[in-house]
């Protein structure tokens, strides 16, 4: 898979928990970089969102230092120290500003971690960068079954602009973690504005269009960086190198979402609910969130059981003002419910489209024109399993 | 159980499910009633709350016809003209206004029903009316194991006045049906206005602090009917006699709500979260809904792994600015988290308090004097079991 240039991975195996696989892990640009960021919206945040929220304000950077095994949430005081020791150490050796380095953690929330082996493995980290990605994707990866990482290319600026990323999966997905880390780095040249708004596009096409199990973590975030080493000239805003920019940008935040829904251990089945022709886009998505978030239809999707009351019944609560003699509700190409009752297609039919293994459901709501769209994934057994007994 | 003076109950094994139970009941007053109601929030309505939102516009009210087996949801005008001939078949039958009566139904949305069955044994249900309710509250049980039933009785304008309820339960505990009926009848003497303002505080008190799945159902209904006959003084509003007729209907309606949370097939396990310290009282509500409703904390609880991480993430993503810092969770009476740490009790003793049959978490915010709880139970395996092929 192409990188873009100008880019550098480690990452060492440093034994946080008992696995045999990276889980320290570095990214390095040779230049400075502009660079962007969406961290969550939750109010408990841990302490390496903390301090990258911080560090975002300033005007360049350098790294991305990642580690899997300890989230540094609920560790208060001691746990923000130790994700600024990280900074500053990976900032000495890579003789860079401390604000130019950027930090994730994902594992388990509060636990007892050592810092300073950590901190012991930061040289190794510094001193064994490559231009191979392979064990970076895999030093983030917690419960996830493989690495996930994509990437997409077009002529920006004059000159083949590259934008790679890799990801790791949250909730039911990734049931220990609850979190869902993203890393892209580009060799666009783009101001932090350009970056900042194409990334928050992006994320909402993507990433926020994506339900797991409607838990938000403390942890999650995405990283966007970019050293203009392809040359091109700068994107500018409202042009087409930014349109094309944009669109190579959502591809690749796309494609991991997509692949981290799929990569779930609990996970059957997917689908995607498609709302159309609703009075404004917050409704489309109102409606489309409250219908891939409901635990009866995800156990429904489970089962295969093309269960449409359930569907029309989300809609009813999701607050949006829907008339359930207007909504049409389609699985696959097949019309399910009309003029506020069941169609004639025969149930079988509807049950193959309902037991694929990415199932497509388009709700019409006919109040007006706006739509959007949500990708989920059925609750399994495994599930509430692995969530059971996560800890123990 | 003593029951209000002037209610006769009856009912009928209809059949319209291949079970050996009743399944169609009838609840009547001697003399003319005051009522109220609350229904679904849901705009997907089902017929009979479409038609008994109308009805409940009129002055007095006779009586309450519930069936079980079909929703009457999902079924368009046939299935309002259906829920329509049975009021006009019961107001005929018992010489009452068609306004006067009441309707309820639970079961399979938008399933076929064989609706000229049911006007047919109207007959029978009004002419073998009596003073036990017992038939009539297994006729609205569903999957529910046990009827659910409650009474209490208090000195209201100088004579004995009684509230009796039953219910059937909705979500998780009862998932082939998702729909929460509770019908509430009291021999005090009350206008429609007092009748409404106490059931909406009790309703709120009780059935809307708990959760289950988060489905809210098509058929959701609570009736409340006061035909007088207890003798005593009309209530009036902020009179001693009013707080002691709320205090008695929310003990019924408290009652009612956790023996639904109880009687789940899937429930392993109970909770309570009680959210104190919040700034308001809807900050407190968002944040107990938030960790009531949480994937993760359901799956914690029913592993009993006393998972406080997720407890103070749900709040952190409740939408309420709580701040990590400040807050404080128990269980039982043991705290966990504090000053953004975890404290030094050991695990073990946490995990004691987490086995326990009913959990009490309580999560103290410290930005206000507000409070509020929220009852909710754990999610298992059997409910994805029940859940995924409930109609197959």
């Amino acid at each position: 898979m192409t990188t873009p240039k100008g880019f550098l991975f480690s990452a060492v195996k440093a034994k946080f928990k008992n696995w045999d696989k990276e889980d320290l892990g570095l990214i390095y640009s040779e230049t400075p970089c502009s660079a962007a960021a969406v961290f969550t919206t939750n109010r408990a945040k841990a302490a390496p969102v903390l301090l990258s929220m911080k560090h975002i304000k300033g005007k360049t950077h350098r790294a991305i230092v990642a580690n899997s095994g300890c989230a540094n949430a609920g560790t208060g005081k001691p746990g923000y120290q130790n994700a600024l020791n990280t900074a500053l150490e990976t900032a000495g050796r890579l003789k860079c500003k401390r604000e130019e380095i950027l930090i994730a953690s994902t594992g388990v929330i509060g636990m007892n971690f050592s810092w300073e082996k950590l901190l012991g493995f930061i040289p190794e980290l510094t001193t064994s960068l490559k231009p191979e990605p392979e064990g970076f994707t895999r030093a983030i990866m917690t419960t996830d079954t493989k690495p996930k990482s994509a990437s997409a290319s077009a002529i920006i600026g004059g000159k083949k602009t590259t934008v790679w990323g890799c990801a790791k999966g949250a909730g039911m997905i990734h049931p220990n973690m609850a979190t869902m880390l993203a890393f892209i780095v580009t060799d666009a040249s783009a101001s932090k504005a350009i970056l900042q708004s194409s990334l928050v596009e992006a994320v909402d096409g993507s990433f926020n269009q994506m339900t797991i199990d409607g838990d938000t973590s403390t942890n999650d975030t995405v990283f966007l960086l970019a050293n203009g080493a392809a040359d091109g000239t700068p994107i500018k805003s409202g042009t087409t190198d930014y349109k094309k920019f944009a669109t190579v940008l959502a591809e690749v935040c796309r494609s991991l979402s997509e692949q981290v829904a799929m990569d779930g251990e609990g996970v059957t089945r997917l689908a995607d609910i498609f709302v159309e022709k609703a009075a404004t886009k917050k409704e489309a998505v109102a409606v489309a969130r409250a219908v891939a978030g409901s635990l009866l239809v995800k156990t429904a999707l489970h089962g295969g059981d093309p269960n449409w009351g359930r569907i029309i019944c989300a809609a009813g609560y999701s607050g949006v003002k829907v008339d359930q003699d207007r909504m049409e509700l389609y699985f696959g190409e097949y019309c399910a419910y009309k003029n506020g009752v069941p169609t004639d297609v025969p149930e079988k039919t509807l049950a193959e489209e309902f037991t694929k293994k990415r199932v497509k459901m388009r709700l019409v709501l006919n109040m007006g024109k706006a739509k959007a769209d949500y990708l989920f994934t059925d609750i399994s057994h495994e599930y509430v399993t692995i969530n059971s007994h996560y800890r123990t």
